[in-house]
């Protein structure tokens, strides 16, 4: 099939200016019908879903892609509860804001409106294509969604469900496209699409990223990808950063706000490492450790422990590995995250609060941590309902990115026939 | 000679950090000695420029642009002053926002921190290398300037002021670089810098504009364009109406906010029309009309009218030309508007305020007018204190950019060694 994206992208946006004009109800309503409709049609999107499954397995993928591809009664009833969920978060769309009276009379204020049309490119989990629909449609905002090859029988199904729901709240089903063939000319189409388009929003590995900034003549939410650190200040309370550094390694390592890199202040390396090695060892921890790691913790028993590369300090694990590097101070910890993070989510570990003020000035990370582990860096548990994507970027929006950040503003300017002298 | 664009990113990267981390006061004071410095080295800078001038002529350049390349005593006071009110606008860097207690006691809030590197391409005015500079350092952003090369003996002699402005202040001269090589390539390499370089901010034409989009890595700035619309609704105050409308037209007719297309109800267009061709008329504008406005006013003696083609109601005139349409009603308006506008600066005239409400609510414009001039899209006018551009793209920053949308913010996340279940 040639699928014509410039004619896509003009539904799209014929259909976002409709959908930015209905009442915060009838968007609200959609997800609702849409929550509810995944479950009456679990059985065509589990039987499309099923069919993917089994055509990766055919193709050797492996069992952690497996897992991300597949949906099942439990995981659809979840995909539902969050739609209900983000239906219910405060509709954004309805902040006015920055209110003035400008000396000359004129009377200004900001008003909060969708972004238009987000473009969203991803990969292997069908979840994602109505994580995104929900927030997009509850933020006014239509959406072209371009899914992985592996997941197209699940996207047919979940998309036919997100058309009908649409319908039946009285929406354009144009207000969410999808582009169903998984020629890689179509990303680069839409990468194209800068009159029709206003944010593309990749979701997966580094080479996605990479592809997107390069050919893209529309704005790109870099994210995704952390080196995260945490740094152990002498001053910290040892017993109780144990637990922090376990967590932010090993609660979910494959995910990008987990620790990649332990700094440790000199004089307390000695009697901390060990105990680092020894509790993250027994959880199945690896460490990559630089030369004065190495002389403390060499001859411990049982631990997995290799000399760190100098790409180790530049690589995100997604695994149980922790890399280890031994720093003399605070700037030297600094200096290092400036070298090597990628400006997702840092942390300092210390009972001193003006070095922790310090560090908090200094790193300059989407999410900056003092005495807590790195995992918290998400959409939900920052409060923000549901996310997008984790922005590394610097504009627009850094960090989690909820409803909010897929608004912009327009100014309102009210005058009395007011003219520029 | 032969540029290292990779390592002007690098030293950028090293001085935008150290900027960041000195304190407000050490900004504003580099920007006080600036302003001093523009006024006792007037007769370099005035020489550097004389050159300019000079070679402009002999290549034969237009008054106009001649004019824009122009420097002179009062012209540098004015900048010399700029700077100065811009050295005392509060400190964007000194907000802390959106601060809250999560139910499980971690502490947020968010910092508002610089962008980080600004890349700036612009062409013939030598004036915007001191603006850029002023609204940069004070928002704590390194940058890298790219002028035109018509202005390069003027820039030469700015940029040795600047250095030496910022080595008294203190601060590291590298927060200001410039390319002073004129070859284009370096403008394409600029755009590739995407590890050093946070935002790209073009100031010029559209074909200026299209060549950042298609080209950078980095998110571009799209603004400076702006088909600009007026629409006289049939219960507006016309007598109070015509002077706005000419402000809107004639001002300056040469700039981005200025009025590009008049929309006149039809109700009213058989009184209201002959008015406004006679007083814009008188004042220099000649009209390119629809064909209602055509059989109403071709009898008119005195008047330049033509039909308009269809690729007028497209065109941003930035000349004494104004389009004319007759519409039936608010719903075709909106619709012409929807069509043909930038989104830049749109607005109407009318006495109905649930009128203006849909006006306001359905037209999406960067500003969107009720009674009043659309000259007013300007950061001085909008009480931001200054502009870098004026944005007509829907990401990060919509309208007149001051100093607040040349930051972004972290997040900080203050614990007491909490880990995420």
């Amino acid at each position: 099939m040639n699928m014509n994206l410039h004619e896509m992208g003009k539904q799209a946006r014929w259909a976002g200016r409709k959908l930015a004009s209905v009442a915060s109800e009838q968007r609200t309503e959609a997800l609702s019908i849409l929550s509810e409709k995944l479950l009456e049609h679990a059985e065509e999107i589990l039987e499309g879903n099923g069919q993917d499954v089994q055509r990766a397995r055919e193709l050797g993928l492996s069992e952690a892609m497996l897992d991300r591809l597949l949906l099942n009664p439990s995981r659809l009833q979840g995909m539902s509860d969050d739609l209900r969920r983000v239906a219910h978060l405060p509709d954004p769309l309805e902040e006015i804001f920055e209110e003035r009276v400008l000396p000359n009379g004129l009377r200004l204020h900001k008003r909060r409106v969708p972004l238009g049309v987000l473009g969203v490119i991803y990969e292997s989990r069908p979840n994602v294509t109505v994580d995104v629909v929900g927030l997009a449609i509850k933020s006014g905002n239509a959406v072209i969604l371009r899914g992985g090859s592996e997941t197209i029988e699940s996207n047919r199904a979940l998309i036919r469900v997100i058309h009908q729901a649409l319908m039946e709240a009285g929406l354009p089903e144009n207000c969410v496209q999808w582009i169903d063939d998984p020629d890689r000319k179509y990303v680069y189409e839409l990468l194209q699409l800068d009159e029709f388009v206003d944010l593309i929003i990749p979701r997966g590995g580094a080479s996605l990223h990479e592809f997107c900034r390069k050919n893209s003549r529309i704005p790109v939410i870099t994210g995704g990808i952390g080196i995260c650190h945490l740094f152990v200040e002498e001053s910290a309370d040892l017993e109780k950063s144990l637990p922090v550094i376990l967590n932010a390694k090993v609660q979910r390592p494959t995910v990008c706000n987990a620790l990649d890199t332990l700094l440790v202040q000199r004089s307390i390396a000695d009697i901390f490492l060990p105990e680092v090695v020894r509790l993250l060892g027994d959880a199945g921890v690896s460490f990559k450790v630089d030369e004065i790691a190495w002389d403390i913790l060499k001859d411990y028993q049982g631990i997995r422990i290799s000399r760190a590369q100098p790409e180790d300090f530049d690589t995100e694990w997604l695994s149980l590995i922790l890399g280890i590097r031994v720093v003399n101070d605070l700037e030297e910890a600094i200096e290092h995250i400036a070298q090597h993070s990628t400006g997702h989510s840092d942390g300092i570990l210390t009972q001193n609060t003006a070095l922790a003020e310090k560090f908090v000035q200094r790193v300059d990370s989407a999410a900056v941590y003092v005495n807590a582990s790195t995992r918290f860096t998400d959409g939900g548990q920052f409060g923000l309902g549901a996310e997008v994507a984790i922005s590394t970027q610097r504009i627009h929006a850094r960090g989690p990115m909820g409803l909010r950040e897929l608004t912009t503003y327009k100014w309102v300017v009210e005058g009395m026939y007011h003219v520029r002298s």
